[in-house]
């Protein structure tokens, strides 16, 4: 059941869902559907799959389309899905995306391809897309420089928005960004160019600052949903200290996940370890966890329960 | 048909293949074949399929596969061929080596994958690789620090050709490298580290240099083989000034051809002026040629043939 | 007056300081003087001066010398000073060790040079440097790969310090970099290697683990040094929660402060809202806060101050 | 004796000089002045000093200045000389500028500094440089992404020649960059735009296409400056085909004296054997030639001594 596409106005969480493999090496299905399940009971808005850190690069395209499928299957219309559909080739993107829309999905995510970072070249590949994807596949742009190597300055953004009327949101994590997510809210849904939704990524670092400068909603698999549910919805709700509370409750753990290249093997841990992933392993050359980190995010972990814990008995 | 497979002494003139692609962006079966064809005459001792030349990140591993088997069957066993595998997941890696193993390759080679430029993190990346190819699939290691981003020093390639025995052969295209390439050269065949081909990529820009210094031939794309043939030829007969003679009479249009990130465009073009392939195109996004740019490559064309006369009539 | 040299056992915490200018862009010495008052009454236990964060490379030889003058000369003895040395040229970096040492400090730091990543080159500069300076100077090898873009094995830090006994403390600043930690920790004051201070670096995101993790303390330029010298004494007196639960209160200001290329902003603007600093400006080409940025900043520290009394309150 | 300033008509060969050190390091006043009238001796139309291949960032503000000083008085006004005046500091910069065109500089040459490539940050920069410099120092922008990281689209570089009048001057050196130089020529001297003056780096790689496209001459180091003054005037002269015959016959070592990082030893190295300089060390760390490296020159030179006196006779 296919759901509302995303569009210039879409708020909320939306999750970036790992890729779950069994000790084997394959995609895990049985893990997949309580992936689906932990994050729609923990309120997510919308999840976007084979983002970076879903290992989309070390899927094949037939995995590709099978877990796509299967996520689609399994959230049946109740949120929307958004497909990460970067690559090398703009064939295989476009017959991916086709693939992912056809199945359902809400949108498809797009982040530059590596190259040198000058902005008519960047400019010239988001047009490239739009035009091969066509009218119907709404697109949000990735903008992460960290791992691109390339990248995108506020006015290239704005310049797009107005120039491809597909791209209707931004994944914005950018570091430092927190002045050009202000100068994209600023320019745009203004007279010469529409509203750009804005979902941000890294982890989460710095929503309660994102969330003030503007910005809809997280995009960003932080291990901890509900904790991305309730800041949004409590800033929506005007109550801003409370939502930078809990923010802050999570913040040791979510500092802990946001490490380059690494996090990845942390957030499969987390989610092993709160029992919806079978096994945490990424696929090699992939990241993971000796026994003393192991034993390190569990202190951790643990200290994020009895903050939480305090949290709620304070309130 | 099975050739031999690649080993410690390998010599000669591995011919980068380009892929070439029909006016609509399919795989061009029979341009495959020509290009098969059109390099054997020219004397190669071999070629390498699906490097970065041949555009393989914008392949699907169907087109790989398919593209490795028809290569393979059009060479049957004439020369060897070695299938480029790497990418972003050892599975996958893996996989593609199994398929062109069985299907006649002579090995396979392996560039590092992204990512901090430690080297003990490249070393086991190699170990993992190999170990993951198991002791049958002999290995060319692809040094080539301008595209992959990571610089491996003399040290560690001579380290991982002692710890891995598959890996015999070095495409050696990092830049500056002939102070690399004479301490490899040196380092190995020795009481400690066992000896490594060394063929020479970067479009042989500085091939007789290369030559002089050790190497065992050439690994590169230039579009015309020929030359690559007779100045290893020479070179390898004594006749040192006369190869540099002949490498002299093409560097013109082939330092034209070592444009980075644009040279495979004007690859393909000389192949398709050379009637070798029908449509010059690289798959989206790629570099292409203007009106300008064609003009200037067919005027360097014109010069390159008599320099080549005037080399022939002259000797 | 010069103090004892650092050396393979130092501890504690050397603060990174700034280098605060006047409104017209010169060196601003009376505000200077206040930032060492600041970081002594802090109770740090040493001073790191003209490092990245001190905008060392924008200084001239001279202002660079002046102010190494001024800040030991204030100091006078009472705590180690390490001087930056950093730069293009081993001369001008062994003029500056030399007139440092001869002026007091207890050592000088070193990054490698940028230039290609193979770990080869970055030992054999290290020898050069170490050679370059001699044997009466000691060596912190500053280890930061986000900036300096040279990422260094552990591996290759454990060769340096056997090779060269100037080498007596590593800055740690990679990241991720738990494990490489660990690495040195393990790999350093073996019957081999001889040991290693290790001092961790990166605004202090991760902290707890490090010291936990077997770290010497911190050099880092957080603008509230007393959190970075309670959470040191802490742990080390076998407080581990209560050092962690001072960590967390402070946590989302360190957090806002380790923005790449924009913290120095933000900690030159704490620095002067609490009144050490008169301006503070950075020079250009060189980040600044806005009034969004302002009010953002002044909502962070307010938080802090409140987390920092809760904490007082309830322990 | 002050020359005319550099302006947007400028034309010809500004060759790039290297900065002579003696045995023990100090700068070489002797072989300064004879390398700036080996420089003149063979018609080079204007000198650029303290660039990347002087080694510009190895040497202190004192010794820049020393050094432009004693260049601009054995010029005395025969040709103009461009000073390089890049660095971290806008400050540093504007000092250097001031003391370089108060001794009778034509112009200063400024690249973008380091940092995110977003093409915002680099046009404020050169705003900014701009502004500090005033409106009688000339700026020639350096474009070299390959050194500094940098890349800046033709759309920015004609952006800032509308917005910056004192940018005249474009030192090209992307690569591949011949799209590029097109683009500006034609985007250049139109209604909106002023004319650039477009002088091109690179070594002169591609120099004969790139006086086709429109360049207005050469800004490089290469160390037989005749070949390309005679290129140059042969090209303007309409005589294309003798032009890039010239070219050739200096190409092989041309091509090998491009090899990045490595080429400013090979640089001086040639300089040192045709009797300019006394010594063609570079300051550590840098690159230098062994004996194995030292031969291949000779033979190299040898060969293109042959190439000269062939053309000559043929002609």
């Amino acid at each position: 059941m296919p759901t509302q596409p995303i569009h210039r106005h879409t708020r909320g969480v939306y999750i970036i869902a790992a890729t779950p493999f069994t000790a084997t090496g394959e995609v895990d299905d049985a893990s997949t559907d309580r992936l689906v399940d932990f994050y729609l009971e923990h309120g997510v808005d919308g999840i976007t799959i084979l983002g970076i850190m879903g290992e989309a690069n070390k899927l094949t395209e037939a995995e590709a389309c099978a877990f796509a499928s299967r996520v689609l299957r399994r959230v049946d219309g109740r949120v929307p899905v958004i497909v990460g559909v970067s690559g090398a080739g703009i064939d295989n993107l476009r017959r991916l995306a086709v693939f992912a829309m056809e199945n359902g999905a809400a949108g498809v995510m797009v982040a530059p391809t590596p190259g040198p970072a000058v902005e008519d070249r960047i400019r010239h590949y988001f047009h490239q897309v739009c035009e091969a994807l066509g009218p119907g596949v709404p697109v949000c742009l990735q903008d992460f420089p960290q791992v691109t190597g390339v990248p995108i300055s506020a006015a290239t953004i704005l310049a797009l928005t107005r120039e491809c009327p597909e791209i209707v949101m931004l994944k914005h994590e950018d570091c430092p960004g927190l002045g050009k997510l202000s100068a994209v809210r600023a320019g745009s849904g203004t007279v010469e160019t529409p509203r750009l939704s804005i979902l941000c990524g890294n982890g989460g670092l710095y929503l309660p600052q994102e969330l003030a400068r503007g910005a809809d909603g997280a995009m960003t698999g932080f291990a901890y949903p509900e904790m991305l549910v309730e800041v949004v919805a409590r800033h929506a709700a005007g109550e801003i200290d409370r939502a930078e509370d809990i923010f802050d409750a999570y913040l040791p753990i979510l500092r802990y996940e946001q490490q380059p290249g690494y996090g990845l093997a942390v957030r499969k841990a987390i989610l092993h370890h709160r029992g919806v992933i079978a096994d945490p392993r990424t696929r090699a050359p992939g990241p993971k966890l000796g026994p003393l980190d192991q034993a390190e995010l569990l202190r951790l972990m643990a200290r994020t329960d009895i903050n939480v814990k305090e949290l709620n008995h304070g309130s």
